[in-house]
């Protein structure tokens, strides 16, 4: 097992990267409050829901759960407030803890309540999936959807500790895990070249799950975002550089309807794009955009977007959180391994990055 | 006009205090971002949502609006969404500024949203009522309602500046001007025993909405919670001071439905319950609590609950966010003008402290 820590100052926490991890043991000094509410969703629960809670039952808490049926597009309003419900209802109060058990839906939810009950009580990840091991199970990004734009309502809220067990990846879809493998393939694309060729040499091992290779990847992807997150926390600089084909992805997501595509995959879909306007900017070549889309097809990953009309497309990027002052910026790449937030390429070009990635007919 | 600062570091923020104040002038620092959001109700709104206009338009920003319906009984989260809308239906971004304009509900809700939107944009309160002045504008607590307790959903987010302008409290009822002056009381009973003979020689003045008595009133008031405020931002210990007759107060209110009694109204007969189980303790004399009944009584306001049955106004206050490991605690006066937390009673005494202060049949 290994051991990073998010460093935070007062608010400094662990994630714990491992197989078999055992909970009680390493959660036992981060719960400190008597009154534990697990949230999770239905696959989650019916999964390892036991395994939990009976590890939480040997530390002696008053749990209470919260099973929320599993979806990206339960993540509403109307959902959250099933949370709220549950823990008025187990007669919580603002020294409990609400712990995710589940995937990002679970993660963000779970952590916005916990941000937002009684303003503010403590909250744990035990991410399920291996997209949020990697991703939003560190730096303490929670929220919801809003019908005209994804994560448009949320909180910072840092967990107390994470506990990111790769034995529950076992009965993780395959479409999931690739979905997973996007956000991995992108921190070495925003950052770390080197780790392009590592996983170009061990992709096979983590798509056959491997747990010493998920674990490893694992570990430098959440290494890099802890780094990133301990110098930015509120997305003020370079943290927004984790938003590499983000911008791109949620407009695919958000006209697909949340959820039809799968966040990994439009984030693919989006760094393609991403690379694409990076190359005619004459920033990478036209090989290292091929790069790109031969690691992410590795991985089993779409490298296309849906036949989004393109005056839609934009529209629903000029709703991303990070049009400043009516200015669309992206994170492009100025070298493989090298992210830049720039806004510095002109309207016909961003709309050729579109176009050129589009799915066939 | 005065100005206080309200000592946070690097959230630091004014409160202006005065009357007929030019708000264009004095926020303009304040404001640094271009798209301005103004949230009011629509009683507010038809009093000075064209004068606030002019004043921001001046400005030069580009503004929109969202009016509420007026009153505690919207402060819930369907009418928080209606700010999310109006903010994304705007196209507004990460960099814009929130302006509540109104009284506690829409400071509250406002401010939840704040908090909220795209996790965190900027806020400003513009209170224009003697409550919302001189308690909830002040110090960060934002929320919303739940059916199971009140301000049990929230963020502590604090403004960058504060409005508070005394010609606007013409308008005000009698009535909530009345109950705004319970908060004003509770000033001087939990920390300001000089503060409280000063009210007992200035409150015929204050009914009278005497502009510069009321200034003084509200100074005095911020200067304690902000001094406060400074000191315990989080409410981990003196903080929770300033809610004195207010676990007495929310149970009457939760039970009668929220804005069937007004928050202030709630607090000064929670405040007679209070000083009622302070006496009966010792702590207090008899005579302390009839001085406590006649301030409150001089103000218009009541001295005792509606006949709410013991069990169910018990169970009310149990869902306060101050019980802690099920363990009730009050903020009780250990002499008039020195408040403290407390658990050092008996249920005997705490349900003496009800049943003696409930309304004749």
């Amino acid at each position: 097992m290994q051991t990073l820590f998010v460093e935070l100052g007062e608010r400094r926490y662990p994630i714990f990267i491992g197989h078999q991890l055992d909970g009680s043991k390493l959660l036992n000094q981060y719960i400190s409050s008597q009154q534990v509410m697990i949230v999770s969703n239905t696959t989650v629960a019916d999964l390892y829901l036991d395994h939990y809670l009976q590890q939480f039952q040997a530390m002696g808490k008053t749990i209470a759960t919260c099973i929320l049926p599993d979806g990206e597009k339960y993540k509403d309003f109307q959902h959250l407030h099933l949370i709220f419900d549950a823990l008025l209802e187990a007669g919580f109060n603002r020294d409990c803890t609400v712990i995710a058990l589940g995937g990002g839906v679970i993660g963000d939810m779970a952590g916005y309540a916990a941000a937002s009950f009684q303003r503010g009580v403590k909250f744990v990840q035990i991410p399920t999936t291996l997209l949020s091991q990697v991703d939003s199970s560190v730096g303490g990004k929670t929220g919801i959807n809003h019908p005209l734009g994804k994560n448009m309502i949320g909180a910072f809220k840092q967990p107390e500790a994470v506990l990111a067990d790769m034995a529950v990846l076992d009965t993780l879809p395959d479409r999931e895990l690739s979905a997973g493998l996007a956000e991995v393939i992108k921190y070495a694309l925003l950052g770390d070249l080197e780790f392009l060729t590592w996983l170009e040499l061990n992709m096979a091992k983590l798509l056959d799950r491997d747990r010493e290779a998920l674990a490893e990847a694992v570990y430098r992807c959440c290494a890099h975002k802890a780094h990133i997150v301990a110098a930015d926390e509120m997305e003020k600089g370079d943290r927004a550089l984790l938003n590499l084909g983000h911008t791109y992805g949620h407009a695919i997501e958000s006209y697909m309807g949340y959820g039809t595509w799968l966040h990994g995959e439009a984030v693919a879909a989006g760094m393609v794009m991403a690379a694409s306007l990076s190359a005619q900017l004459g920033w990478i070549d036209s090989k290292d955009v091929v790069r790109v889309k031969e690691i992410l097809s590795q991985a089993n990953l779409p490298i296309a977007s849906p036949r989004i009309p393109v005056d839609e497309f934009l529209a629903y990027m000029a709703h991303d959180k990070k049009v400043l002052n009516g200015q669309l910026r992206l994170v492009l790449l100025k070298g493989l391994g090298q992210a830049v937030m720039s806004k510095d390429f002109e309207q016909s070009q961003l709309i050729q990055s579109i176009q050129d990635n589009l799915l066939a007919e």
